[in-house]
């Protein structure tokens, strides 16, 4: 089995989740200008959510063109990976309605940064099986040398759980800290090709 | 005619009902942490749905995978199941709602197995038109032989009535059976090809 | 430009009109059995739409197997299409709403029957474009005889409008129009190719 | 890489965003008749964003035949383009419950021009991204003729602008200035090929 109607599929619920974020911001109903400016957690948190999506579809999108079969288990890796990513319009919502509340604000960003855990923790363990044998993997990528230089994609493995605390301490520096990883994910983190033959190199700088 | 146009519209719908069910779950506005525990109804009756339609899809693309050709009447049962499926986000934030007020807990987890029940009358159903004839069915696999095996697949006619009486006497056993079907599910129980001529064996384990 | 991006943009239309109906079914929060059994009118007309929507998208397809290439205007009048079904979830929504209401109840499915009639006029402009010259249509037809027997294809122009005026007087007789209409259009009432040359012929009846 | 998961994914955004529209419209309860006479600030603003999303699309699709090869930042300027596409239910909104409510009203279609200003410029920096080097664009187009033949696509970095200072004045004035706009770009305003090797002429007039 190719990998097309799992990236069709895939892509489907991301430009779902992507775009049903605007659903948290309410228009207001009179006073529009004094209701907008209060509004501005809503926004913030749409315009965070909107990059990680994106940047996370990025990624998918890079991870599979490394892909060459799919099998049940990396079509269930996938969809657990889709769960977490289906959810975070939940955690942003409440983001959105509680930041400027002290101490609901910082739980909030506590549960927004544990969802983003679980995401991470879904995406390492579908890259994992990808690796893990030279059956799914693209001819151009060594396995074992993949796995060994597999550390910066999972770097999130580690930041993400350390968001959760540092919610709990400063809800802003842990927003900002997501801002970080969003950049940091920006780049193209996945083991890059080994040069012998072939094309997946799209997502690597020029 | 191919099946591409109608896998694409039906990987459409399973992304967006798959999606959808997260509107269920409404953020709180203050007391964060007790707002969030009490809605692990919410949340078991997200990953329970999620999980479901994840898995319909998987035998969705499976079945398709074992047929070459579409008629109208396959279009006709294949949108049938889909009335199913995007109905889906109702009974969820049904039980979402009721799961823990006892009789309306009990008629909500039924009305949830009702919508599974025909679910799988109209899965069967698409199953059944494919082997009916050699006409829609893949050369590798021959119908006469594909009809015989096909009780596996059709579990589910009856054990989701099963869920439903059962719902009445007690509601998390036919929350729990919902998983064990799920599991049952997740396996692959269509029919395999003839490993005569051909590919249509992506589903199948290793 | 073939035709694949414009049916990929309009399956997602449709797929998304198609699943947005259930949001129109509000779970009840207690005394689960009855407000169940008082939700009969929504119910009823997520079917219908459903079953509308499903059977505009088989036609949609069909149409789109008898063209082989897209211009500007072609785009604008499937993009007027669309804004007629993406717009249907209201009127199936003042439908659910108000259909036991008395004069309310006639409003709501004459709006109904108003839309439909806007989708049939926008389909219609459609396929009128097609078979206007034989540049757009398929070669195995000839458009001169297209045209002649394409009022197959027109008659919910006349029939939908008739629905709108029924709706007044009998909103029970106008909702069982609808139904009538749907299976009428469950047939593929588009010219068939001239079995010279060539495949186009996945719709019709074998 | 090739242009192919980059539009299907943008496709599903524009799909979603169009269709979501809708949800800006409730249907009243009882009093149907006079509900909906009211609702028509609501109505216009349907119309006119599912106008305006349908030609971004177009254009999009335009621009991307254009195109042949994606780098990380076309995706990334892509992902800034879908940002503002996305958010655009959400002015809608805005513009459908507060038109009629005079101050509140304009402050309302200036939060929506502000926002097609962002859009504005995220097309153009888009199309500026593509014709920056001849690496990605499609070989019969010369990019130093395309850039100095791009002024016609720019011209919604000042017209928006306009708009956003016309709504403080004249919310019905900026309103109209937005159809002109969108009948403006209705036309396929991006430089064409050369005529000398190839086909991305499918959006231009015959």
């Amino acid at each position: 089995m190719t990998t097309g109607r799992l990236e069709a599929f895939s892509d489907g619920v991301f430009a779902i989740a992507i775009t049903l974020l605007v659903l948290n911001l309410t228009a207001p109903d009179r006073n529009v200008a004094r209701g907008l400016a209060r509004q501005w957690p809503g926004l913030a948190a749409y315009v965070l959510s909107f990059v990680v999506v994106g940047i996370i579809w990025m990624n998918h999108h890079a991870l599979f063109e490394r892909v060459v079969a799919v099998d049940r288990p990396l079509m269930l890796l996938n969809l657990h990976l889709l769960l977490w990513v289906a959810l975070l319009p939940f955690p942003t919502s409440l983001v959105a309605k509680n930041l400027t509340h002290g101490f609901d604000g910082r739980v909030s960003v506590a549960v927004y940064s544990g969802v983003m855990t679980g995401m991470s923790v879904a995406f390492s363990l579908l890259w994992g099986w990808v690796v893990r044998s030279d059956r799914l993997l693209h001819a151009s990528i060594d396995p074992v040398d993949a796995r060994a230089r597999s550390w910066r994609f999972y770097v999130g493995l580690v930041a993400y759980p350390v968001a959760v605390v540092v919610s709990f301490v400063n809800a802003p520096a842990a927003f900002a800290l997501h801002c970080v990883l969003a950049v940091y994910y920006l780049a193209d983190q996945l083991p890059k090709q080994d040069r012998t033959n072939g094309p997946p190199d799209a997502g690597s700088h020029p």
